[in-house]
């Protein structure tokens, strides 16, 4: 029997499992990212808990056949990670060729979003769906586009770049350099912001009250949940934040016409309020054709996405 | 030896050619659509100047062996038009059956945007590259994307509408039904729009005289040809016609980040003057790693894209 070990490295966690041939997780945990002690360090930790996960599965490492493994930033031939920007591991990083070394395994290495996608799309979601577009939004927001079964890597792996579309050129500076990025208003950072300017002004209202006037308490649920309870005041937030969504998704609609749109992340946890108020507005931005047979629904293998993901790189078909 | 027809409809003109294996055109012509005498006419008509072409290339009928047609509007299955609008041919317009009747040939059918891609890709601007888009600006803007050697279709047929992304939403109302569209700017018609807005204001300048202060004769070519020999006020246009495509390219490529971009159709013919203006502009909104090794150029086939892409879909790779 082989096996293979899908790992999904994330800005704070690192998801790692043991699968068998057909992605199923025979076992799996969690661990802290903990990048600040570079990635040598990191990646000998990661590849620890793989040997103990092995261990406890009575696997000897010699059965695991190959590592698959999921990392923001654009990645270039399942190999290098052009711009590993979150954990300051530089630019060029040669991902795949350090886990070998340290593994001795065959590694490849995607963009985190692309394989979240992959996964939903293999295992979950859009199982049944051969042109789909995962969107995560949690920090940031992106889409792993997938086209008849295949992901779109873009020429320099920076497909699915949602979130820096600009959607609104007099708008906030994004970290990305550019301006008005639809991520500054589409992430959990962005609805918290458009929070926060809002309660400056206006403190006669619930959400005020329930982070007892400490904005810097603010969190994105917070607002989704006094939303669903009816709060017109976090209904008003939640409202803004869907009609950018919505032209994000429109466009994406426009150019590439998927069966099914997938939200995932922790942004996506908001549930029905998020989805009713993006298909309210989605019509003012998406061709009716586009929009005709659409199905619009939620991830539903959560953080065993990357994991199975991951290994769906590696795991022969 | 076996033989090939390329036809790509368009609102005025039809262009028609016979090709061998190589998709080498060894013949061509082109006639008028007239497409309100109906589909049926209009397709006997088309078949008819194949057949008129094959005896001047002393071809016999049996020699032909399969007909690839390029047409307006979203294809599906390279069979039905969905919204075959230009023509008021209604929707879900059975091309391909109505052509392999009267032709008694195999028939398959193509977007005329997506056909004119293939052909670039396969024979033009981008036979070098696995992933580009291809661009044609005349009355209207749409973009034929191509991934790893396909063409992306999407799921309704509807993908590649970049015309229809939303740039402005106070802004015009387009004939789609939406407002503010990419192509209420970014077109023929668009950039006249806007020079005769400017016009009605300011009677002053090159533009005005040239057209001898006649509004109805300005075309898109009067603007570009005025704004490349140095007319401030014909610049003023251009500029604004390309900040708002360099926004409408930043979208695609900071979705689909192709290896290179290919302009064609009427008002490319504009030539370095678009090219440039875009480039001043891209970088607002465009991720510095999309435009990388980012190539834009000018399609080399002109209506040749079309009738070569077009029989590509049938000839045998």
């Amino acid at each position: 029997m082989a096996y293979f070990a899908g790992i999904d490295i994330g800005g704070t966690n690192v998801e790692i499992g043991i699968l068998d041939e057909k992605a199923e997780i025979l076992k799996k945990t969690s661990i802290k990212t903990n990048s600040q002690n570079g990635s040598e360090e990191t990646f000998i930790r990661i590849w620890n808990t793989v040997k103990q996960l092995a261990e406890e599965l009575k696997i000897s490492e010699r059965e695991i056949e190959a590592v698959g493994m999921g990392i923001p930033g654009p990645v270039v031939n399942n190999s290098i990670v052009k711009i590993a920007a979150n954990f300051s591991w530089g630019n060029d990083f040669p991902a795949k060729e350090l886990m070998e070394r340290i593994s001795g395994k065959s590694v490849k290495v995607g963009n985190d979003v692309k394989v979240i996608a992959l996964g939903e799309a293999l295992f979950g979601a859009a199982k049944e769906y051969k042109n789909s577009i995962t969107i995560p939004i949690g920090t940031g927001i992106a889409a792993g586009i997938i086209i008849n079964g295949q992901i779109v890597e873009g020429s320099g792996g920076a497909a699915g770049e949602l979130g820096h579309i600009v959607v609104n050129k007099n708008g906030y500076k994004c970290g990305c350099g550019l301006t008005g990025c639809l991520e500054t208003y589409c992430s959990a950072t962005g609805i918290v912001r458009e929070g926060i300017k809002r309660l400056e002004k206006d403190k006669n209202n619930e959400l005020y009250k329930k982070i007892n006037g400490d904005l810097s308490r603010l969190e994105a649920k917070d607002i989704f949940d006094l939303a669903k309870s009816g709060d017109k005041f976090s209904i008003g937030i939640v409202d803004f934040f869907c009609e950018y969504m919505a032209e994000g998704l429109g466009m994406l609609l426009n150019i590439v016409n998927p069966e099914i749109i997938i939200f995932t992340g922790g942004v996506a946890r908001a549930g029905d309020v998020l989805l009713d108020g993006i298909k309210k507005y989605l019509s003012k931005y998406a061709l009716g054709m586009t929009m005709e047979n659409l199905k619009i629904s939620f991830g539903e293998l959560n953080e065993e996405a990357g994991i199975k993901g991951a290994a769906a790189l590696v795991i022969k078909k």
